[in-house]
């Protein structure tokens, strides 16, 4: 051999960094943008807004207390205290859901919950705590409190014509809450991103088949349905094709033509592996973009872009296919789905503390998978899962992931590591 | 006032530390067994297994090539270099999926593409790289390997009759491939939690109605049910309960028969409190088991267990609320799920550095909600989103949050904290 540049399965020297092909990809795919459709509040959760929306109200729409007490003008307590109290009389009650009735007089309180809506002439609750019953119809007050003490005003919390949230937003629980405080009860959002899933080889059959001899289950499909579900994702399962050429591209045209996303995974071998770059290239431009990553596992994925579609020519070997996944599919399915690229800004990580010497070879990113233990003291420790990306029993025996860069070579025992967790 | 020391609303002093509380409810609900059903593999990811699973078989099922070359017999390698090249003739091809014909001798070869199963006679795979072709029928090899290499031995991902998965483990993407390859199409896993919620209190009306003047739309209800969803509960809506003690008890006696799981919110202030009180006793033994805890926010909380079913009293302000889902029920969800607790057992975090100083009462937990900015160098920056429980907008602006601990009376700016993301 000539020499030990990295290359690809063709012996082709040139294989993109990560970050290099990430940003290819969501470049091709920033030019594409997800349609939207209306959406009742109840079942918009998960979903990604496609619209800003103001607030058509105030928030609350009258001041409330925060607190039980009583409604007073802020003024009668300045100055009090337990030796020197303030007395005020009980002049009314504020009823729970309905306007308060009267006018809170100088030197007078109503009773109120938290909840209550300020009564005119008031500005301020007194908590019960801060006041001593005289009788049924006076309390002293220990404590001064000032204009607005215990009151949420009203449009505190959102004012009519402010932002509330705005396109790209993925609506959480408490995005809905928000929305329903404010009467919104339909939302755009954009359409669920639709993957078609196909797998590929002449030795896979149906995970649900028996494999005769000879052949193998599939193991792909299954998992990268699941994966994608995950994430939102409506799927179309196209089934296991042959490395028949021609039945191998009207399938994937067909998919291709119905979906936002596609995924063939099996042609890790150099036929499979020619037949599927010549199949991307096939169904339109720009045809491929990424041709092989500097990343292991997961070097021999390819990546095109057909019209409005994103194709993944994912490796066989499922570890590697699933790296892919999380590295390079997600991010595609999240832009379907009309999140804010680049996405996911901040990725949540556990940290742990390597537990033996790790070599790499530099020039490459390498994800390993570990096993995570908790210790008595400091840091959980991280225990890489040894095995072949085509051993899936290796990324079931895993919680997590973390990587070691392209400028290292290796990282020494109790370094500590960002752990991605595989929930 | 007597003292300052930290008080409940009915002006009681005890409030249970955090971890104590959620000591308590984990101890209480390891008492309740889940039960659980038969499940297909494709619907059930997500769910968690109720069954130990060994591998009925070995996978793979043969030793297959795990890089496309030749089948050969390592030791016609021992020695071969560029300059010493080994020459091997190819006496046969792999074909895929099928069993392969023949025996390779000493000093052949047969053409073999990954995945293809290792022919009899041979015992490793030399990848074409390592080869020069001389004419159609012989091979140059210019490196020398050992026996099993690139080869993926029978059993060696998982082997017969080995722990495949084991009870309690939550069912990912790469679960369902393993159990696919193995060829599990059934798994027993743990029934949906069931989890009914009410909102109560005088003032609120159902979110997709129009509030009467003194009345507010219901923001608890939408959101609970949301976060109750996203974790794969079932959920049954119980409307809005007015504080009449014979409905509200009527109410939750008969969410709590059909659930696992019950939460009513909005009793924030002291009647609707009581009330919660008296109801979770009535219900059954042990009834209360917290009673308010040292949490900011979120101290009203109260946490009962009720026969099996657990019956959260969540406080009617919205972030109060979403908090205490947060720390309570969230666990006591998985639990049902069937998770192993205590769960989770890794928080994944985004590392940040509080962009200002911030005060804090000794005594209890603090739950700060913040935004985070990414910085050009360095860790991002983590905002305090300022603003009173009662304020639902407050959490739709925070992208996550983290904890100022019981024995912390504040924080400086630039200090390293730890952000729980809110997605």
């Amino acid at each position: 051999m000539k020499n030990n540049e990295p290359k690809d399965m063709l012996g082709r020297v040139k294989l993109t960094p990560v970050q290099e092909a990430k940003s290819t990809l969501l470049q091709a795919l920033s030019t594409i943008r997800p349609s939207s459709h209306s959406c009742s509040l109840a079942e918009s959760a998960g979903r990604i807004l496609a619209q800003d929306i103001l607030s058509p109200e105030d928030l609350p729409p009258n001041s409330r207390s925060t607190m039980d007490g009583f409604a007073i003008r802020a003024e009668d307590s300045f100055g009090a205290t337990n030796s020197m109290p303030a007395y005020l009389e009980i002049d009314g009650k504020v009823k729970m859901g309905v306007m308060p009735q009267g006018n809170v007089g100088k030197s007078k309180c109503f009773h109120i919950a938290t909840g209550g809506i300020i009564p005119d002439g008031s500005d301020a609750v007194m908590m019960f705590e801060h006041t001593i019953p005289i009788d049924e119809r006076m309390i002293e007050v220990v404590k001064s409190v000032g204009s607005g003490a215990n009151v949420i005003q009203c449009g505190e919390d959102i004012q009519k014509g402010s932002p509330a949230l705005s396109r790209g937003h993925l609506l959480r629980p408490q995005d809905l809450g928000l929305l329903a405080g404010i009467g919104i009860a339909e939302v755009e959002v954009f359409v669920k991103p639709r993957v078609g899933i196909l797998s590929t080889g002449d030795e896979i059959v149906h995970w649900e088949d028996s494999p005769p001899s000879g052949k193998i289950r599939d193991i792909n499909g299954i998992m990268l349905t699941a994966a994608c579900k995950k994430l939102g994702a409506e799927v179309t399962d196209y089934g296991i094709v042959t490395d028949n050429e021609d039945l191998f591209l009207t399938t994937v045209r067909r998919a291709a033509a119905g979906n936002d996303v596609v995924l063939f995974s099996g042609g890790s071998s150099v036929g499979m592996r020619d037949l599927g770059e010549k199949v991307i290239e096939k169904l339109g431009n720009p045809g491929i973009i990424v041709h092989g990553v500097a990343l292991k596992p997961g070097k021999p994925v390819l990546i095109g872009l057909c019209h409005k579609t994103a194709v993944f020519g994912l490796p066989g070997h499922p570890v590697s296919a699933m790296v892919c996944f999380e590295i390079f599919v997600h991010s595609t399915i999240k832009h379907f789905a009309g999140l804010r690229l680049p996405e996911p800004e901040f990725q949540p990580t556990v940290r742990a503390k390597l537990d033996r010497n790790l070599n790499s070879a530099a020039g490459r990113l390498d994800l390993i998978r570990v096993q995570l233990q908790k210790q008595k003291n400091g840091l959980p420790t991280a225990t890489p899962v040894q095995g072949r990306s085509g051993a899936i029993s290796t990324l079931a025996r895993a919680q997590g992931y973390f990587f070691i860069s392209e400028t290292s070579q290796g990282l020494n025992k109790n370094t500590e590591v960002e752990v991605h967790l595989l929930t």
